[in-house]
């Protein structure tokens, strides 16, 4: 068992996973080119396999030397998972099972060290701004039900349902092409300026705050 | 008077107003799809003025226990105008007095804990910015007489009137489209660059200041 | 001498000026509706002229008040500048010139201390980013020399010369529909995507710092 | 040597070199404009090959100068493939290198200390991004990958194959037309609206925290 966990803890044996994993990024890659397909198919499926099995391998060793530790890293949970997916992906037949395949290389994230940190910093900052991204929810799902009652029927391939205002809006929110459907929809109803441009104003004072929010949190580590 | 008191402020009727404002903000995004007004019509109803029921007599419990002190706390003039608008709406046969029963779920900002106080927050942030607030609706009005006179004329779905400008020059200040307005306007007036670069470059200045003063003024804190 | 003084700074005086910019740009925005002026067109032009000769004699008495150091206050020299072209605006005949007759509310900048204060730290902000707006000027200027001579004959309406690449450039810049922009140009020049993401790359790694060294500066102070 | 050191570094013989580059600036700017190109195109030309041998002497002058140290300082280097490059450029005969001979006006940001400190502070700036740019660009190669797997036959001018989903994905990521882009797919496969919210908000956080990133670390300094 230390020998195992020596080899694992080795830093060329986390290389040689790490170059794996990049060469498996670069064969799913490939895949998506039919006339490489046709030429090396067969050598992509085995390397895609072959790196499948050693993900798997690696996974089962680290479970015999940590046994009941394991499952308290939150990291060895993510790689249960993402190789998981990845055994779903390979043995499903449904094309969205299929696309899935690539997530594995999301795998890298927590054996590089330096992408690991950025990950953890990412997942630290979440609690700081989730009270902000739950407001901003609000506000779009309100704002949506609003939407589908006053312009679903005018303007029904932007509003036309409660999932279809939901995207509008969120569209809006993110400043893309907001100014055209708010024309399309005043052609109709002459006012409609006053909803687009609270909504447009309460969104962005929100995400000023949430930004404001992250840095200043940031400052008091 | 002790024990409404009491009963307002436990903790286990706090989740009750929470969880019946969520069920109400689902019926109420319910009520956006017809079929499923069709079949439970009825019950959405009930639901809908059951909960505007309990949320008017929690309020008059309220002012019943605090009194005088009632008008001090921002939050219950806020519940109060909710409350308002519900009843309102409810009675109101306007389509655009309908679309704001929705308003009355933004109740969870003062019944919340954590989003009372982001809301707060955000709130007490605004003096501070209120001079740049100004300042920007100030550019904004100029550069809107302006445009309305030099280009009302020949590009009038864009700058015919005064609130027309105001609103494609709000377009152009959130970055949105703004290059193919400028284009169709250059068609007649080859120099409209100018207007339009200095616009940007304007607004964009004075907005980057915005966010600098909310982020300096946060630190002093 | 000292009356004017105490009467030029005296409150009341003071409210009556803003009072009346304010007054002046709302008659300057009902002048851009045909009906407004048919009706009140008289009154709009006497107290358009009125509020002139008043910001006239405001600075004469300034002027008679302060002497020498009358030009040492940067304020004067804009307030001066403001009233300057108020005249040739009114006097002129020129569409533009007539257009520029709404930058007199300009000198609310100067009547309201706290805009003066923002506009001042504004101004103070600049000498720390100019370094910055020198180089993303050199770095648009460079690529549109660039894309004229590469993309100039292809796609003339985008790239056609030095201008209209610099506009299209800008554009770019603030991310307005680059990505049409670009799919245009790639249709006849499929390896126009990299100088895109360059470009791109670089102006927003620029721009990030250009905010980064303006709130770093106002950290220092 | 000592001389031609004193020549190199002489306040006059830097404004002369700084003049130089600005006048170069200015006639390949000119030789976009084929009026001015048949009128003085020899003029042109003949300042264009002039500031070239300048700036080709100035440099093996500084070679001189300095000897072994010429290396040490990443300016020189700099410097030196510009003036390559410009070489390279007037004797070649393809377009695009004809077009790379703007960037010798890139030798400004060594000349010009203000610059030079700026793009310094920059690159600086870079290794403390670098962890959050290799995660950004795996989001994007990841999501590109499962994009051409999923839409690359319903909308192959989007997702066709690997470097269309790729360009596609990173105009997404600037919110340039993606609410259209976004439609087109999901008028094929109503599912679709999962991947881009998940694939906006992703990129969206970790752009966040790149900002963040670096606004920490410049204030660590
Ligand atoms: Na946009
Ligand atoms: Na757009």
């Amino acid at each position: 068992r230390e020998r195992t966990r020596a080899l694992l803890a080795h830093r060329h044996f986390q290389r040689f996973i790490i170059g794996l994993i990049v060469l498996n990024a670069a064969t799913l890659g490939m895949e998506t080119f039919p006339p490489l397909v046709e030429r090396y198919g067969t050598l992509l499926t085995v390397v895609d396999h072959l790196a499948l099995y050693i993900f798997a391998a690696e996974l089962i060793a680290k479970i015999y030397v940590e046994r009941a530790t394991f499952v308290r890293d939150p990291w060895n949970i993510f790689d249960t998972i993402i190789v998981g997916i990845a055994f779903a992906s390979t043995t499903g037949s449904l094309s969205v099972l299929r696309a899935l395949r690539i997530l594995r290389v999301l795998r890298l994230l927590s054996v590089v060290p330096s992408l690991r940190r950025v990950v953890s910093a990412l997942l630290r900052a979440m609690p700081g701004m989730s009270s902000i991204v739950v407001l901003l929810s609000l506000v779009l799902y309100v704002a949506a039900v609003m939407a589908t009652k006053l312009y679903g029927q005018t303007a029904p391939d932007r509003f036309g349902d409660l999932p279809t205002s939901l995207f509008t809006l969120y569209q809006t929110m993110t400043g893309d092409d907001w100014g055209n459907i708010a024309r399309e929809v005043m052609s109709r109803h002459p006012t409609a300026w006053i909803f687009f441009t609270i909504f447009i104003l309460v969104c962005t004072f929100v995400v000023l705050n949430l930004f404001l929010a992250v840095v200043v949190s940031a400052m008091d580590e």
